[in-house]
């Protein structure tokens, strides 16, 4: 008989696992069931279709939802959001325009993701508030900044026009939140003109990364006329009388905004799980095991609304990323298939790109962190040449390298460079090193690529490894 | 007492152990032997002071002579040739204008490095044929580049001005041999406007790389103007009257050119070693243990004069390269200290830049070779996306990747795409699943940095692994 494998949420868990699942076995019947119209897009891009630098919003989607039904067979149904999991019965009901569906499964696959943040303060409701999670964040978004680049009577009369390319520009606007997507976004908004005051709870930027990164990424915001507000917690977001956000409120001080995007983090969605029964992990987000199964048999979870296991604490950690979803959710495809497939763990591994700089970090960077999972955290930092000193291009690379010291174990690693220097690549060397618990003594002894337009003959990783392979011994 | 380390030979190897052990053992007496007048220099950067792009070739220098000997307080002795080691007495015999010295040693360190191979065809030692293994093969080539584009009487006036910026350029010369140096030379000389003739006898260039890099290189060779001769065999260096070469004679034709670079691979100087009793390996090259020992007490030998152990194949290997020296003669440096150092193996990684296309190798990609260590080589190529496919910039990357099929360990892998789209960082993170022994199916799994400007979601690396990976199971 025929098994049908059902999918909650077509991003890219939930698609990556479909896609593998029917490749793999293409008679099992692969229902998908997305609330919204969109399916399978990069939300990665988002900040970038914001900034303008990708002209339309369908550039984001990998695949269409045609594609997905048409070329891979797989029964998407797009505009159906799943209201109830019964596992007893195992069947889920979806409701749509249409009404409701009752689709039975042999098995399930929770893929919810995860949804922005709303800091619990006055305000948030308030017209010209924004949040960047979804699709149609990112077109709410877009369709602001044109009004305020293209239309000038959307500005008022005392502040003029919004953008840099018009006269007197001013058009301030708040970030809340110095991470990902309060960069990303900062970036976006600067490109267009705007006056950005970036505010940040805590004492740097980028409070994943190492202080070195945060020092040098929050330098070249400033540079890049990005108002940096630093231990800034904000307490409202004001408004006038009909009720569009107006000022930004910190403890210290008032801000008139005309925008307010908030970039305080993401949470997992897991109310749907949690009503089935299915547990979650002391992250707060839903616990697996090594194949993403949960609690209840049959059911998995995977991508952004779940836990996954570190590769270096061994520990469940909530990092809500774009290749843990993809690669989790192709293990899920596999498994269902018959093929039990661990998807690997974890490394907390990320990206950013801040207007000219690039960062990257990898593994537990936090001392704190690193001894709870029973390591003695030693950490050095050290800057180094990204070219050949004497050739006709480069700039400095900053790594701060953490490792055990009894062991030499290599804990985690973060990396700047100006953009185009290579932080974020070399990174991997330091990924390679996490994932297979090398040390830095066999780190210091990679043999990594070189040449002068490339790197130093010790390519910056290596002196990393090497000055604190020196400070452990 | 205080012990006396020697080096013979002044470059990567020789003044990378001796700074380190000089850092190490303030104590130690460290001399160092150089019969030229550079020390520490980056030979890999001659070629981009051919191009111009390197204005002195000053500038190639890491660390002074005066440096070496005030700052770090060695012995170096510049135009010193060490002509005997005489093991028992354990000292070295050195020549120099002041006369002859006689040096004894505790330790002493063999860091003659490698040579330029000259073909054994006739015309080698006419006029305008060079090699660039040296500083001074660099003067003399950026010399004959300044003479050939700034005085036009320097050129046979039936071929008139060599310069591509002067009137009816033609000015042919030709390089033979399409490995590293060759085309990095071709492209210093193009960009100086000659016509350049690439001569190489096998059937591709970069016969230690991928077939697809070959091709790609070759293609873009050929973009950028140069006439690449495949399959074509030098058999001569015709010259004329005034005993300057003025044709390269193939099997196949004979071209008029008015210089020739020779770059066809380099050997490794072993006569002083082999004099003093210090045995060879299997390559041709100074044999050493772990410790880069050779069998002679007390001896080492680091660099391009010696073999080291490749990290796939486990056997002596000849792959004379920058980073190796460097990390050889550094752990020399350590181990004559009393701290015994074993420098690590190396994995044959190399990288190049060719015009606008990069590229990079490491490991074991040749199926004989695999065969030969015991392995059942499987390949795979795959072409992605460099970049976020919706992000404005971004281009293709090719990978190559070999594994062992029962085991899937990775074995060796090479990467090209254009310049600055990361084919030679991305090679960091296959250089730590070979240094670490992991198969395809740990490399797909590797948690890398990702972010739109970067790569794509999964990053090529992890595509070519789980390609692969889908082929071995």
């Amino acid at each position: 008989m025929t098994e049908t494998f059902v999918i909650v949420g077509g991003d890219a868990a939930g698609m990556s696992a479909a896609s593998k699942a029917k490749r793999d076995d293409p008679d099992l019947e692969v229902v998908v069931f997305e609330k919204g119209e969109w399916v399978s897009y990069g939300a990665c891009g988002l900040p970038y279709y914001v900034k303008g630098e990708i002209q339309s919003l369908e550039d984001l989607v990998s695949v269409t939802p045609e594609e997905f039904r048409e070329k891979r067979d797989i029964d998407l149904r797009t505009g159906h959001e799943v209201v109830d999991i019964d596992p007893d019965a195992r069947t889920v009901t979806a409701e749509s325009d249409d009404g409701d569906v009752v689709q039975s499964y042999d098995h399930l696959l929770i893929a919810t993701g995860a949804e922005a943040v709303v800091p619990s303060i006055e305000g948030t409701d308030r017209e010209g508030v924004y949040t960047l999670g979804s699709m149609s964040d990112g077109k709410e978004l877009r369709e602001y900044v044109a009004r305020a680049r293209g239309d000038e009577s959307f500005h008022q009369p005392d502040r003029g026009p919004a953008c840099r390319y018009l006269e007197d520009c001013t058009g301030p606007v708040g970030v809340v939140g110095g991470g990902y997507i309060g960069i990303e976004m900062a970036e976006a908004l600067t490109a267009n003109g705007f006056e950005v005051h970036l505010f940040q709870r805590g004492d740097r930027v980028l409070t994943g990364f190492s202080e070195a990164t945060s020092e040098e990424v929050a330098a070249h915001l400033r540079e890049q006329d990005v108002i940096v507000h630093l231990g800034s917690e904000v307490r409202e977001l004001a408004g006038g009388d009909d009720e569009s956000v107006t000022a930004v409120v910190t403890d210290d001080d008032r801000y008139p905004v005309e925008m307010v995007l908030l970039g305080t983090g993401v949470a997992p969605r897991t109310a749907l799980a949690e009503n089935a029964g299915v547990e979650l992990g002391p992250t707060g987000a839903i616990a697996t095991d090594a194949d993403r199964e949960t609690n209840v048999p049959d059911v998995y979870a995977a991508g952004d609304c779940a836990e996954a296991t570190h590769v270096v604490t061994d520990e469940p950690t909530y990092a809500p990323l774009a290749l843990t979803a993809n690669r989790h959710g192709r293990a899920v495809g596999q498994t269902v298939t018959g093929r039990p497939t661990d998807g690997g763990g974890i490394a907390g591994t990320a990206a950013l790109k801040a207007f000219e700089v690039e960062a990257a970090r990898t593994g537990v960077l936090d001392h704190e962190v690193a001894r709870e999972a029973g390591f003695d955290p030693v950490t050095e930092t050290i800057t180094a040449k990204s070219r050949a000193g004497y050739y006709p291009a480069g700039g400095d690379v900053t790594i701060t390298l953490t490792a055990d010291r009894e062991t030499g174990r290599v804990l985690g690693g973060c990396l700047v460079s100006e953009y185009g220097e290579g932080a974020v690549h070399r990174s991997h060397a330091i990924v390679g090193a996490l994932e297979e618990g090398a040390t830095v003594f066999d780190l210091e002894n990679y043999d990594l690529a070189y040449a002068p337009p490339f790197n130093t003959t010790w390519d910056p990783v290596l002196v990393a490894a090497k000055v604190l392979g020196g400070k452990l011994r």
